[in-house]
């Protein structure tokens, strides 16, 4: 199984392209508690995850921790490469979740092809579009902070109404009851759900774990 | 004067390329006030700044406003394009704080070199991480920085920019940019004012101790 292909441009690179990553690209293997990347320019490699789970975080002077998103499989770490780009200036910590399993394509290797590919230039750009949108909802949360709030404390008032953990209610009247988008109002059950606060299945969503989910109602 | 050489890939696209950027691209005015670009999913076009001064800031549903970073001549505003990549997800507001003139290349152009053209994608590349770092180092304000750190950089920064120890500006434009109400603005201002790092006016704001702001902003 050659997993390169899991890049979706893969078969837009040239053969030359191709074999220049693929005799680089190397296998590895992440234990569940590794910090892969920590600091700005990185330059351990671009990281393609097969298997498992990372966490891509920052770190405070005083060690306070914030989770930016999750990387599952399939999914690209650019930022364990940002050498290959000047322009990126930020410090960002990387650690694998679950015991993760990836290939590693060197930093140099990689921006080599993407130099002179237009469609691994492009792809690129999509998935730093990516993960900058998930930075981007993650500061709308931070900043004007109230919606997850406000989700946690109706999903909780609701069970306590129904007298049962499993709710059998839409994202779209949830958004009705508190005055937002339906996306809106999926986003942050997803986010929830991530962090094994809920659980969601067609039509129902079920609360696993009520503590968690009271402390965020509560801060 | 061909103003697309400000793009510092200008020389590596092909003929046909360039004259399709310059065929298509507009010079435009946007007087200060101006509200060139709100919401997700921009198309009005790429803008590359030749004059002026830009504000691309993000909005709260109650209308509270955090600035992320500040556009000047030369500098290229990506996000009134955004419609070029499916990935960026997150709305962003762009508003002309100074009288700006600018080239406008509509998105479906700029997308279509930039599709063929590795040199274009990377530079994208290059701007979108740019812009990525700066939201990092906002969130890192954010998160870490107590407020008077916060202001006193904010109001040193201001003065660089203006070229001018005097500034222009209210309590509730402060507010505004630094994602607090008016009064906690209003009160930390009081405390430099006291502590004689600034002398308060109607409508104005004088930095008076730089030294001691500057080691305020340090901290």
């Amino acid at each position: 199984m050659n997993y390169l292909e899991y890049l979706p441009v893969w078969n837009r690179l040239s053969a030359a392209q191709q074999r220049a990553l693929r005799s680089s690209a190397s296998e590895r293997v992440f234990h569940k508690g590794t910090l892969l990347h920590t600091g700005a320019g990185g330059c351990a490699g671009l990281i393609l995850v097969l298997s498992g789970q990372l966490r891509a975080f920052i770190l405070s002077e005083s060690g306070k921790e914030i989770t930016l998103y999750r990387l599952f499989e399939r999914d690209i770490c650019l930022f364990s490469a940002s050498c290959m780009m000047n322009s990126i200036q930020f410090d960002i910590a990387i650690a694998a979740e679950k015991d993760t399993r990836a290939l590693l394509i060197p930093a140099e290797i990689y921006k080599s092809v993407m130099n002179e590919s237009a469609p691994l230039a492009n792809f690129t750009n999509e998935v730093m579009g990516s993960r900058f949108s998930d930075v981007m909802w993650l500061m709308d949360q931070i900043l004007w902070k109230s919606f997850d709030t406000r989700l946690a404390e109706f999903l909780l008032n609701e069970a306590g109404i129904e007298g049962s953990s499993t709710l059998r209610i839409t994202h779209e009247n949830i958004g009705n009851h508190l005055g937002s988008p339906r996306e809106v109002v999926t986003r942050m059950l997803k986010y929830f759900a991530q962090e094994g606060m809920v659980r969601l299945a067609r039509g129902t969503i079920e609360i696993t774990d009520p503590e968690r989910l009271r402390s965020c109602a509560e801060k």
